[in-house]
């Protein structure tokens, strides 16, 4: 029917001009509709890779919450919630700004503060909103080294710290369009003619997030009883192996938005085949992803069951996350093989370094400075070495180098190596005087009682869990409650006594 | 390689019809793929969104079974599956026709009962989807506010009336194309030359829920200990953080789908910018939703500091919900500075309403009423201050009144009175007489020694948790079990035994 | 603007060869980003459906987690992760080979090793991500019946061999463009002119896991106490209704993946009508998918209260996915009614089967062989009979038979009966001789002691849960933990006294 109407039209039409406008009404219109289309699935694209990433937060809570003792649940699941919600007004406040406010002098944003002049040409609200479930990952990150035994108050503090300012400005360095290591730097003028290629931030999240936990948790040192006298590491297991693997599995869920949505956009051709496209290098981004984390945790698997002899759900699940953590910086850029090996390492990696931890008596309830910092800090090495030429050239454009291993020399891997050595000195050097100011002032860590006691009770209004209607120390008075939380009532232990009166039910 | 085929081809086309109809079939190929790829963009967008609005079904469940007595966790569980079960037959049967079988008389739609003729060139199935995923939120609510003392046969019949017709009528006068107070209305003849702007149902959904939920639980009365014998308050407090947190992060998760969800598609231009149309606005919105619960959360933890003296994670989640029902209404059509009044507001409208709440004796345990009605409300009336001109124009139409802070004079303000109080006084007039009859026929409220026990029981097969195996009833016995839900062992209420006897473990 | 100056150029092309090439290239480029966009628009649809199918095994993890008994949690989750994490590498190494490496001789494929000469104009990575999530979700079905009493190295070679061989092979017979069942034969030679409609897999996914669960479990036997003497069922009730109903819904969440998401691709118009095509009929599915398992859910409620005498949410959620189960197979071909008949009946089918089991002291801790395999193969004849000739003509092509009661004859309903009979066979035929081998070799069932002390403890480095700092064993030794969970290993009976004072209950 269009077709005959078309015809009709144009036959009608003697005058050239009149065909001429004809046709480029219609190119145009066309164009308009295509314009609208490609913008619609790319935003579409980008808005749920960002929901899930939001969800990766809720997986933290879990995790963080069953990988503590249920007298710290409330406590660290509110740190969670908070990271979400006060990084929401800080990034929109001035964080964003900091990361993306291009132009800049390649340190520090400086445009969009409260999303003034917001959208532009090349960002659009949904890169916004996946920028800030970025952001709140990495305070995430750092909430579960210090779990257990920090002021409420100083979460408040080195929380905003980070996620408005120490991750911003580290973001703006490799991933803004003119940050000067940026390999997508606009005016092509990348460090080693590479950049660095922390596709979607094993240095620039995941390293941030695990050192200032490493930071914060050597200020603080180890939760009580978390090593005796000898020196011993003594586990201090978490209350719900049910919410950590809810955690990991949400992670799992959540990082098919970190990964592949870093991409931001998926209509863009490759040239050449039709089929291939950006949308393959999404899929294959995917993979990779899978792949990794998949091979961490059974590497896990084995090495724990030979080294200390059960099958262990819980350290399946780190490993899963360390794999994970490691593949994050490559992941769009080398072959599905590739994260393979990537995952393998990453799982020795972890179990390398938290013998280390144990070692030195360095407690990270959550591991997070070793999975986070350490198999981060692996992936960005990774990537220098086993990226890909091909994949590397179709994202970042035709000449840059690939991985030393995959014949592309050393200079993508110097610029990997730079990004370890910054990111650790920039951290070190803003949250370390933090958390050390924090602790002179007495601001860090909780009193002995209160730690014995648990957070929730004494700062965050209740215990977590209530099974049995006389556990519901609400209605009957707090002597029952107590009772039960502390059993050392019975027993000779004295401490009971003091803590009933700093309880603040 | 398609150029060469095509400039030989047409070169060959001597004839200036066959040039004309190479031509013209040549736009129709492309016309259709790209109506093709558009149609399949919006459905995308659309049936995404919908599967996280489905997604806060199960928010409300852990929410609400998190916020209840480990001893009615089975039973408000059960209803939040059954609003999704029971509402996915009725909103197919008859609901959907209710609220969207355009053309009507503007008051109850007539058409597509059990999807007869549908889908139809403005409306498919993703459509209907989506509202029945809206259609069981409402019911959702409810639930909440008459919680652990409700017999679940009321709960069977206040929830079909309420799913299948209560809330269909409303969502067809604000929200159909023919509803008597929509935005949208397709013959342009708008309630005060405005209509109504409740864009994604602060109003429609969270009001109808809450103000529903509160003749319930006026009727139905506290719960048994909720208030002592002065009338003093005294917190029921629910028996899982770790789920109250789970089902808020979901909560948050969906609304995703909730709000940016409400545009219905994505690839839709704003003519001027090409870069700029439904896809920002949609980007937006999720933005806006972001900052608005971001504040309230904020905002509750400080002022509950302050007022009750620790840093409370169950408040801080009611306080994010707060504020989310409240930007519901005007999510779209709002500056991302405006959403965090809307949110800061939202948190003292709960604060406030849950004081008045323990002042009349009022027991809610969800704060449904307060939350979803209160603040619900204060959202719809937001819009009516807020709503920037720019955006009420690209959504509904040039000319439109925009908010009374805003320019826009009174006529918005005006509609949005309107709804608030034809919300009340519809919910009121049919949900009213309807909790009344049930409890004149006694089919309201359990009784004492059912609230006592739990519903779960003596209703609902036995306790939700078992964690030790002296807890698996089943195995050895109800004795054992029992003892352990009725400290009242110990205390001189003597119920515990014919309960026995009711009670099917 | 576009518009002026596309004629003002055109109108300078009085060469007409020059009109023609400027003509074919705006075609050209129109074609190009067009292309572009549809493949966008086709893989993010496949992408995050695969990954909502991937959160099905979230939702897996949590029923199975809540199903069994708390000392048996870490056991069934390690099983769930790494259903994933070992399906993961075996599907990229060869599972995806064998199930849809084409061309093949129609019985197993063999092409696309480790993805080599991957992706191919007909198949993208997303397509990859997504099969292998469907492929470990029927190992997760069969973990479910053979829980709380396998050995760990006995479910590592199951897991391993269902995952790679036996499912790749069925789903290559029905899925794969060769499978000499498929319906959609590239060859066009399919059987009985018809071939199987398995959508989305009741039979190829469900019955597969079911039966292969069966085998295990009768081989196995019953778990202890699940029978008294007397032959009398005696339920062994799961720990945590509240898990049971987080796994429901997240399944729930994950079909809109699984069915809808098996179209693979949305941007596909069906002719006539432009608004009516692919992405109608998916949209439709997703309302079968949703009314088939509301059904399911509200007839067992109501025939479990006359049955039983309570409501009971644990029976409401397997019956929701059994109707689940069932609709997957003709989820696109049939309309929304019969989607009703579909769960309707699913939901005595498994009523049935569950009377059947109970009889015959079979026992399946999570009913998935009753709930999988009976409304699996219920679902593939439910198709046989209900499909609709327009619907199968849009999918599979003009001239297809439909269901034998909508008019199509019985070669459809055939088809369906080869299938249930194949599968049945194929996996009898491979995954019977392994669990009867395993159990030859006394790899199958765990120890008597093992299985009454629970597995975590025993094989799984600790209990799942520890509520109460008392609890955490791991700080204080073993020995209380033992006493807690082994009341009966020590004493006869008096064990309840010491319990008490120990137990903080």
């Amino acid at each position: 029917m269009a077709s005959l109407s078309c015809s009709s039209h144009l036959a009608t039409l003697i005058n050239q001009t009149d065909a001429t406008n004809y046709l480029c009404n219609q190119f145009d219109s066309i164009s308009r509709k295509l314009n609208d289309a490609t913008y619609a699935v790319d935003n579409t694209y980008l808005l749920f890779s960002a929901y899930l990433v939001f969800a990766m937060q809720l997986g933290f809570a879990m995790l963080c919450a069953g990988s503590v003792r249920a007298k710290n649940t409330m406590n660290i699941m509110l740190t969670n919630v908070l990271d979400a919600a006060a990084g929401g007004l800080s990034y929109y406040l001035f964080g964003f700004a900091f990361a993306f406010g291009a132009p800049s002098n390649g340190f520090i944003g400086r445009h969009f503060f409260g999303l003034r002049d917001y959208p532009t040409p090349t960002a659009d609200y949904s890169f916004f909103l996946y920028q800030w479930a970025f952001a709140i990952a990495a305070a995430g990150i750092t909430s579960g080294s210090i779990a257990e035994r920090t002021q409420f108050v100083a979460y408040l503090i080195y929380s905003s710290f980070l996620t408005g300012f120490v991750y911003p400005i580290v973001s703006h360095w490799f991933w803004s369009g003119d940050g000067w290591a940026s390999a997508t730097r606009i005016d092509g003028n990348v460090l080693f003619g590479s950049g660095v290629i922390d596709f979607a931030g094993s240095g620039v999240v995941h390293m941030v997030g695990g050192i200032a936990g490493l930071w914060g948790a050597l200020i603080e040192g180890p939760r009580i009883g978390r090593f005796d006298r000898t020196g011993r590491s003594v586990a201090l297991r978490g209350h719900s192996a049910s919410l950590v693997v809810l955690g990991s599995f949400l992670l799992w869920f959540g990082w098919y938005g970190f990964n592949p949505g870093s991409f931001f956009t998926i209509a863009k051709g490759y040239g050449g085949l039709g089929y291939y496209g950006q949308w393959s290098a999404i899929g294959r981004t995917a993979v990779t992803t899978t792949l990794a984390g998949s091979t961490a945790a059974l590497t896990t698997l084995f090495s724990k069951r030979l080294l200390v002899g059960h099958w262990n759900v819980i350290d399946v699940c780190n490993g899963l996350l360390g794999g994970f953590a490691a593949i994050t910086s490559g992941c769009a850029v080398v072959e599905p093989w590739a994260a393979i090996v990537c995952g393998f390492v990453a799982a020795w990696v972890l179990i390398g370094l938290n013998k280390v931890a144990a070692k030195v008596e360095y407690d990270d309830p959550l591991e997070a400075a070793q999975l986070h910092g350490g198999c981060g800090a692996w992936g960005v090495l990774f990537t220098g070495l086993f990226a890909k030429r091909e994949y590397v050239e179709e994202i970042y454009g035709i000449g840059r180098p690939c991985g030393a291993l995959m014949g592309g020399g050393g200079k993508l891997l110097a610029a990997q190596l730079i990004e370890i050595v910054v990111v650790c000195g920039w951290v070190t050097a803003t949250m370390g005087p933090l958390f050390y100011g924090l602790h002179k002032l007495n601001l860090l860590r909780i009193s002995r009682d209160d730690e014995t006691a648990g957070m929730d009770l004494t700062r965050h209004g209740g215990f977590a869990y209530a099974y049995h209607d006389d556990e519901d120390g609400s209605s009957r008075g707090v002597g029952l409650m107590m009772r039960k939380i502390e059993p050392a009532s019975t027993s000779p232990s004295p401490p009971a006594a003091p803590q009933l009166s700093i309880s603040s039910l």
